[in-house]
């Protein structure tokens, strides 16, 4: 089989850091060009300021990854199924939910793949985890994000405005694993975000979930981490504990524990690559839906000014 | 056939002006009792201070009417379904998205038919204005929707607290009918929240929404007019205006204008008892849906306190 031709719209860090190489090392890919307004491209890869430029210059492409901040995604992504490729959409899918769900309608329309990623979901704890919930009854969940924001969204002034996520941008990460692992549908019950005095978009909150038989779901998330960080999900259950630690890559069950090297893009872009072969597409809004509540019904409190 | 025997949960101001007459106006429904944790009841109507209460007296019912403040929906809905009972949920169906996901959920389960009631939609203009626009090309959307607080919802504390909606707890019924009369799903692009300093919901809003094909749908939410109200929506296509005013009961298009007394209420029982008897479910998130991408991606600013 051809390898599918895929442009890269967005050329930031999650670009350089994991597309590029998942796209490298999957044979079923090839990389056809590069997009992005600012900047330089790669060496000996087409490389263009809008994809509108992309299509005019007639350049072979079958799909494109939008790694651009998701308050643009939707016009892009648009352009991109009108034009009749396939669309990557990195995490969260859009800026609303609504656009989500509109952009559904418009991949059916079109013919095109549409896979709306959550690459935490491909961390090698994270389906062992949901075999073993899978029978479980579910006794409490504590789910423990903190990181330092300094490290990991150095001087992205995007995340912190209107439309940006703040500190559930890694927090969706975590929602993204529960909403996978627990076998029952969960939602919120009490938020409170806290949000720095000079920013748009919250730093940390204390969340409290429940699903239909009560079980009680704590997540407590934090971008003002500095030393270690914590990427924390455990499960106490009937049978023992199910804990998935470092993002989901270290997996404790009552049997031992499992670590595994970090495979989540690479996952990413297999998953990618059935889709299109089956002419499929995979949306789940369900995390962006539990941020989106949290935003809808949180109390929110004012703390300390964040400089970055 | 039996009528439907209903007990309305929560007795508010919305039950007395609304429920209670469309049930006493409606041959296929008998009201079966009363529910509510504070006041009497009504004259020859059993009334209980909560629904475990109604169904330990083994009072015959086959449906509540859920008209609490949605943040205590769905832990009585699901009691509600539970056991048994077919569940007319006021608007908004909840305080979030995923606890109405969830209730559809268990509604499947159940067996039991789940309703999630948007009024406005049985507004006498809202049927026609939808069929005229079905094969339009939109040019212009104008949503206005100006009310006084104070001589709607006086004394409410609860739609200003965190899960309240504030003046989203009117705009969302604008949302309502403008989802169901636009060809097309459209979705947020920015959105500025106006907060009194004094409370933790919307006194205010302004919006511009767009659909796929880039129409421009701009909607003014307020809580603060005084004198005549303002609840309007103006649609402008190619073959002449679209015009629904006063909540939509009145609808002028180029033919002419059309008046029609309220019937909203009414029209949303005969409408569950359709449901019911063919044990069928309706619940369209799609109003709750926009209004939770205007809290989450929206801009806030902070205006006069607001003393009831």
């Amino acid at each position: 089989m051809q390898p599918i031709r895929v442009a890269i719209v967005g050329l930031g860090k999650i670009a350089r850091d994991q597309h590029l190489p998942a796209i490298a090392g999957n044979p079923d890919f090839a990389l056809a060009a590069t997009v992005s307004p600012r900047g330089a491209g790669l060496d000996d890869v087409p490389h263009f300021p809008s994809l509108d430029a992309l299509i005019a210059a007639g350049v072979a492409v079958d799909a494109v990854a939008l790694c651009t901040p998701p308050q643009v995604r939707y016009a892009i992504a648009v352009q991109a199924l009108a034009a009749g490729l396939h669309v990557f959409l990195e995490k969260p899918p859009g800026a609303t939910l609504s656009e989500v769900v509109a952009l559904e309608a418009e991949a059916a329309a079109s013919g095109a793949t549409l896979f709306a990623s959550w690459h935490s979901r491909y961390a090698a704890g994270v389906e062992p985890a949901r075999a073993f919930l899978a029978d479980r009854r579910i006794d409490r969940v504590t789910i423990t994000w903190r990181e330092d924001v300094r490290v990991w969204h150095p001087g992205q002034a995007w995340i912190w405005e209107a439309g940006g996520l703040g500190v559930f941008d890694p927090g969706i990460n975590a929602l993204s694993i529960a909403t996978r692992i627990l076998p029952k549908p969960f939602f919120l019950r009490e938020a409170i975000l806290s949000l720095p005095a000079n920013r748009a978009a919250p730093i940390a909150a204390r969340m409290t979930f429940s699903d239909a038989a009560g079980t009680p779901i704590a997540m407590d998330l934090d971008w003002r981490q500095t030393g270690p960080q914590t990427w924390d999900i455990l499960v106490e259950t009937d049978a023992g504990d199910c804990h998935l630690a470092k993002g989901g890559s270290v997996l404790t069950l009552p049997t031992g524990t499992e670590t595994q090297d970090d495979h989540e893009y690479p996952g990413l872009y297999a998953r990618f690559a059935t889709l299109v072969r089956e002419r499929r597409s995979d949306v789940d809004i369900a995390p962006l839906r539990l941020v989106a509540d949290a935003f809808l019904r949180g109390e929110r409190e004012t703390v300390e000014a964040f400089e970055d």
